[in-house]
């Protein structure tokens, strides 16, 4: 196989170097990565600078680093850096969960729409956990749904959100195939005074579970198992857009 | 009417200036805007950085500053800075399209997703041209859609992204609801070479249009129709996910 392997945490991340250890083992893996750490540029790009790569060795991973978000080190990555046919894009592995509505938030789950929207099968892989990561055997799972996945097709603009208990490997329950859930963080900001006297926030907040989310995603982690949802991009509301055909809009004088 | 009015490009912005003109005609506005233009960030947050607040005066409109993205001025707007209930966020007026899948890249389309996560009906605002812009046009049409939607419940996470056309009023041919087309830029990078000798690359594109698009935000403003689309943000893909069921995940072994 040849992979694009991105993390949204930059070359440092271990998430990316367990991952990569993991994944050389079954094809041509092309790191290429945001300069910087990139958390929660959800689908941002690089319109108003230009683009820069740089070939790099660290840690003895050849890689790519491209000063934007993870989206952009996608879309040059297979627009211009590589030059053969890529058969997945895989981002992560994320240190800390991309569940329920805040994917939306995610570079992670970006960096794989992003391969998605290039005609790529893509994967997003997280740690659906805040500390103590046990990258080793999240990347082992990673490979062994990445081998199952080789014979599916995946559907146009869609791509698989993974995420993974924060546990050895003998403790993992196994795989469910799951749904978004409609839970989210619930936020709000912090006001502290800065050593100057002037006003600034944090935000902070606390994952808010709702009760009845039986198949979901956030539902397969609690209980032990790992969470494979497939999210898509196609965003029409088509039940809202037959009440609105009702209204009649067409009266509106201009 | 208490509206929150943002806008990806600034306090500077054109088409924030004339909405606000309209707008104050039916409601009290609030203003709050990042502090720097910040299109193209998507649903991007600032998580890394303190955020700080600004009130200032521009222009003869009272405005809230925010070093942050898009979705950071909604979300601080309503969980700090505004006391009261406010009845709509309204994104825009964006110079420039934003249609088919490229909405997802789009600082304005995420502001009004966050007004929607937060649990207040949203609009996102755009005009589908890329020069020479009536924004006195457009902003009337706003609110004119504005004051019918009124009455309208959204649906929970649901948004209505609105694309109109780049024509004086008497011109335009009416309102259409539409879906979201599969439409999309298609792009590549430019190398260039700066003097220093190093290479860079500028991402640019053109727009692909689907033939097969009728009932789409696209065709409806290639037709002078003003376009209205309900976006949600539940992305689960159920087609694939019943074919997934199918394959044997469960039989993976750790």
């Amino acid at each position: 196989m040849k992979i694009l392997l991105t993390n949204d945490d930059g070359i440092f991340s271990d998430g990316l170097k367990c991952l990569y250890n993991q994944l050389k083992n079954i094809g041509k893996i092309y790191v290429i990565v945001p300069e910087i750490e990139k958390s929660a540029t959800s689908h941002s790009i690089n319109l108003f600078s230009p683009i820069r790569i740089k070939k790099i060795e660290i840690n003895g991973i050849s890689s790519f680093i491209v000063n934007g978000t993870p989206v952009d080190c996608v879309k040059i990555g297979i627009k211009k850096i590589i030059k053969e046919k890529i058969d997945m894009v895989v981002s992560g592995i994320n240190p800390g969960p991309n569940l329920g509505m805040d994917i939306l938030y995610s570079g992670t789950v970006s960096a794989a729409s992003e391969g998605a929207i290039l005609g790529i099968p893509s994967i997003s892989v997280s740690i659906a956990d805040y500390k103590n990561f046990k990258f080793d055997s999240a990347s082992i799972i990673t490979v062994k749904i990445i081998e199952k996945l080789k014979k599916v097709k995946f559907p146009k603009d869609t791509i698989l959100n993974i995420n993974i208990p924060n546990k050895n490997l003998e403790e993992i329950k196994g795989i469910k195939i799951t749904f978004q859930s409609e839970s989210r963080f619930s936020e709000e900001y912090e006001k502290r005074i800065d050593p100057r006297g002037n006003i600034y926030f944090w935000l902070k907040g606390t994952f808010k579970e709702k009760t009845k989310d039986k198949g979901s995603d956030v539902e397969a982690i609690k209980n032990g198992y790992v969470s494979i949802t497939p999210i898509h991009l196609k965003l029409t509301d088509y039940s809202f857009f037959k009440k609105l055909k009702k209204i009649k809009f067409e009266k509106i004088e201009f």
